[in-house]
C-alpha cells in the first residue's frame, strides 16, 4: 500500500500467514501491536525468537518441547504402560487438557494416506513399534481423527503391533451433544456401542 | 497445561491478546509457527522486533511511520489544500486503499466521548487547527465512523474550524448492496440524499 513503511507492510505479510489470520486481520493486528509497542510487540518478538531457538521434537513421542525429550518422556512417572498415538501436537495438547490420561504419547505428524504419499516410515510408525518393545508396553490408545484416513491409519497400526493390547477412543454423542443436531452416523455409532445404565 | 514448555505458555498467552485470537486460536498459531521456526517464526520475531523500534506516530498528523514526520506528510505532492480528518489509522489505511485521496490526512486517535472523557485535546483537535492555518488548507474532509460519536466529533470539528471549507462524506447505499439487507437509516439517508440520474 502507498505510503506505509516497508517493515510495517512486511510484518503484516509475514502475520497474514498465521492460520486464522487473513490480510485484513494481520492488518488490524499489526496495528494493534505497533500501538502497544512496549507491552506487547517487543515482548512478543522476544518470546518468538526464545521459543524459536529453544523448541525442538521430542526424539521419542514427537512432542514439542525444549529439550531432545519432551517433559512427558522425561517423566517417570508418565511411564505407566500406556502409549496414546495421536496424530498432531495440538491434538496432544487436547488430551492433557482432559487430565484424563497419564500416560505418554507418540504424535504420528498425520495420517497415511496415498494420495499424498505419507507412508508408514513418515509417521513414525516403525518408531511406535519399537516404543513397543522397549519401554514395556501394554496398551496402545488410538487416538486419532474419526475421519477416513484416521481410521485407516488406526487399522494398519493395529495390524502392524503385535503382543500388546490396541483400543480407540469410543464413538458416541459428544457431552452437550443434542440428538437433533447431530448426523446419522454418529447417532448409528452411539446405538451400536450402547451400554446398560 | 501440564508439560507445555513455560515459555511456549508464556507465547501462547501474548498471542491470545491480539485482536482476531482467542486462546485457542492463539495456541493453533504458536503450534504452526513452532512446526515453521525457520520459515515463519524467527522471520516474525526479527520483524517485530525492527517494527517495534522503528515504528513512531507522526508528529503532524498521527499516522504511524518510522521517522518524525510520516510518508505522507513528507511527500509536497501530497499537500494539495486537502486535509482528510480520520479516527485512527486503520481508516487512513482504508482511505489509501481507494487511491482516491491524494492530500494529507489528521489522525484524531478516536472519537469525543463525555463517558470516557475524551475531550479536544486527547484527539489533537487542537494540532488540526494549527495545521489549518499553517498549511494553506481549503477543504477539510471529515472521515468519521457514521457513530453517535463520530457525527459528534465531527459537528464539534465543523464548528471549531473556520475560514475554510469542512465537507464530510455521502452518506448512501453501499456498492454491491442491497435494499432488502440495508437498514432504515441508510435507505432514508440515501433517499434524502437522492441526486439526478
Amino acid at each position: 500500500m502507498a505510503d506505509t513503511p516497508a517493515d510495517i507492510e512486511g510484518l503484516i505479510a509475514l502475520m497474514a500467514r498465521l492460520p486464522g489470520l487473513g490480510p485484513r486481520s494481520a492488518r488490524r493486528a499489526v496495528l494493534h501491536l505497533v500501538k502497544k509497542r512496549g507491552t506487547l510487540l517487543l515482548p512478543l518478538a522476544d518470546a518468538m525468537r526464545e521459543v524459536g531457538t529453544t523448541a525442538r521434537e521430542c526424539v521419542s513421542c514427537g512432542n514439542i518441547g525444549t529439550h531432545d525429550l519432551c517433559g512427558i518422556c522425561e517423566d517417570p512417572r508418565r511411564q505407566n504402560g500406556q502409549i496414546c498415538v495421536v496424530e498432531g501436537v495440538e491434538d496432544l495438547w487436547a488430551m492433557e487438557r482432559t487430565a484424563a490420561f497419564r500416560g505418554r504419547y507418540h504424535v504420528l505428524g498425520g495420517t497415511l494416506s496415498a494420495l499424498d504419499s505419507v507412508g508408514p516410515e513418515e509417521l513414525r510408525i516403525p518408531k511406535l513399534a519399537e516404543r513397543v518393545k522397549d519401554e514395556e508396553v501394554t496398551e496402545v490408545i488410538l487416538a486419532l481423527g474419526a475421519t477416513v484416513d484416521g481410521q485407516t491409519t488406526a487399522h494398519y497400526i493395529a495390524d502392524r503391533l503385535t503382543g500388546v493390547q490396541v483400543t480407540t477412543l469410543a464413538q458416541g454423542v459428544p457431552v452437550g451433544g443434542e440428538l437433533d443436531y447431530l448426523d446419522e452416523g454418529t447417532i448409528g455409532a452411539a446405538l451400536r456401542a450402547r451400554r446398560a445404565l
